[in-house]
């Protein structure tokens, strides 16, 4: 198994591979659409039924002896620009494989779904979980620059929302953790157990641009600063409050951004994320008043914006059992982590019981070409995956 | 006088109006060839001799009765993009209308020059204090496009060294403050105790660029965080040390700026001034030191590279005591104040006595259409000027 993984990623991460690195599959262009005639051959290979839903999410099925819903293992097949092998390709590799395996023992009492889910990362259009969006019936209009793309991969716009799905009991996702939390722990493996809720907040600083050299520093109204304040405090504020909030101000700029010029504008974005929503709030809450405060003390003019919010998704508590049995079963030591990244799951999560595993990223390394994971922990996630399936669907 | 030097002061602003407000004279440009036809033929009508030097400054003159170098004073005629009224422009016409008011009492003593200076604001080129440079024989190779602009303007660049001088005993110029000093003080003229010197350092802090949701705070290696402690910093250590210390951070730029990445990369600049070069290089020295240890603490690359430095000029004594009592006898209330910008006095200074005179800027604007100064302050400055070349050159 552990050999055909790896070549399998193999073969996945050279469709788009890109000339300074890295592979690019962005959504209905060419090595998509070639990486999805890969997976839907190894699907049939393995003996699934396939087929493509409206906005081109690619299922392999085989039927459980018993009715009722069926259980899905699976990921995305899009990737960013100069992405790695592995974001996205795990999942869906891992669960094809498992799945596989277990084909071996026999038919399943339940119904056992591999998907490669059209798109995630927003790779080429403003959207993202546009395949997961459809999968739970969340889309209904389709930009024009979406359409077009999907008239030329044979997709009908107008039949999207026909991809929804209500006969999913549980979606269990093996994926990269994206962090160094599990390397620096020595940990090869965790149950995840929620996926963090975000706030992206544009935060504004007024004060008046002043010449360098003739303004004394009693007489300034220096944006940058005061910024400069309000970062220190937005860092000290998420290490207060400890793990697993985290506060990242990732862009600045300043205005006239002169050398000799006092700023006279700052503008910054704030990304504020906690897997508990009143954690959350009470981080925004916090950066929100301390930024006040700072303003208010230089005489400045200030203006928060709410860029986009987005809840934390708690992981279902049958499916963190099971999977935490799953490892236990497979002799495998894991923890339980919150997920600072985002993730097909928690869309999912909204018509169905959801679950993920995460193997350790080397570095913490990912979105990148140098993205990897020790080969033993990509087999040990995925011999849980195989175990976690054959407890719950055989 | 009074009437004649707002006057003189509105004529030179249209030339070169800008459409959005204010007024462009660049270097040897259109707008600049004309404000100097206009100017000498003011000096002609004053009676003054007037000659064009080889980079384009002009001079109006009038012989003393005794030998000796001579007394000049003026100031520069370009000015910045969308510049204001006063900028350079109050010093020639406030040195015109002094000498003009003087030589109706009879000729001087000493030989009395006015100068308007053809470039001290890097308006148009690459370059600034073009025309003090050339009179104190600082310029020797001239590059490629100023030679292209001077030959436009029939100067050959080949003899800007001819422009040089070793005649003049004093240099008195009269300049807005450009700052807000004098107007908070309710001080209505100052007299320059010296200007600044400045140093420019551009900061470079590498961290590593990080998933904002998937590092934890405790282990990442945020530069944007390093240099907003930095800039906290830059502007403590400028405010403990006092007046007339300054410290700006004007420009920031982050990597890979991206709002859920944590910042890997952040360049700044640092503006640092002070009328001691002690003090100056104390103040640098703090700033170093400071960054360094942020830096190591958070086990982040700092990298301090120097753009520009300049020592401090110190106004001449005799030319500072001769402007108290200028303004003494002319019943002023004069105080003493450190230049934060730089002017064609600091770069005259090498060959001969220099002082300046301060008016207040109304809301210390300046190189903008909102530069002001309230009228009875232009008289008052224009006044102890003529009184300062009274006592000097008869």
């Amino acid at each position: 198994m552990n050999n055909r993984l790896e070549q399998r990623l193999d073969e996945l991460y050279a469709i788009g591979a890109q000339p300074d690195g890295g592979a690019y599959r962005g959504l209905y262009d060419d090595a998509w659409a070639q990486a999805l005639d890969l997976v839907e051959r190894w699907f049939k290979d393995a003996g699934l039924k396939t087929r493509r839903d409206a906005v081109g999410n690619l299922w392999g099925r085989v039927d459980g002896a018993n009715k009722g819903k069926a259980v899905v293992t699976g990921s995305h097949i899009d990737t960013v620009r100069r992405g790695g092998r592995l974001d996205g390709a795990l999942g869906i590799v891992a669960g094809l494989t498992a799945v596989e395996s277990l084909l071996k023992d026999g038919p399943p009492q339940r119904t056992l779904e591999v998907v490669a889910i059209c798109e995630e990362e927003g790779s080429r259009f403003n959207t993202n979980f546009w395949g997961s969006r459809a999968i739970v019936g969340e889309l209904d209009r389709v930009p024009d620059d979406i359409t077009a793309a999907m008239r030329a991969r044979g997709l009908d716009a107008a039949r999207v929302s026909s991809a929804a799905r209500d006969d999913i009991d549980t979606f269990i996702e093996l994926h990269i953790e994206q962090g160094a939390v599990l390397e620096s722990a020595g940990t090869p493996l965790a149950v995840v157990s929620a996926i963090v809720g975000t706030a992206h907040l544009e935060v504004t600083v007024t004060g008046r641009p002043d010449h360098a050299g003739t303004t004394p520093m009693t007489l300034r109204r220096d944006a940058l600063a005061a910024a400069a304040a309000m970062i220190q405090a937005v860092e000290s504020i998420a290490r207060a409050l400890g793990p697993p909030a985290v506060a990242t101000v990732g862009r600045i700029r300043v205005e006239p951004d002169q050398m000799n010029v006092v700023p006279g504008r700052c503008v910054f974005t704030v990304d504020l994320r906690h897997s508990d929503l009143g954690a959350r709030r009470a981080l925004e809450q916090r950066v929100r008043s301390l930024c006040e405060t700072i303003a208010s003390e230089r005489s400045l003019g200030l203006e928060m914006r709410v860029l986009q919010e987005k809840p934390p998704v708690a992981m279902h508590p049958d499916v963190r059992s099971l999977l935490a049995r799953a490892a236990r079963e497979s002799g495998a030591h894991a923890t339980e982590l919150v997920s600072g990244a985002g993730h097909d799951a928690q869309v999912l999560a909204a018509r169905c019981k959801v679950g993920m595993l995460f193997v350790p990223s080397i570095g913490g390394r990912s979105h990148c070409p140098e993205e990897s994971t020790k080969p033993e922990y990509l087999e040990l996630g995925t011999r849980v995956l195989q175990k976690a399936l054959q407890i719950i669907a055989y």
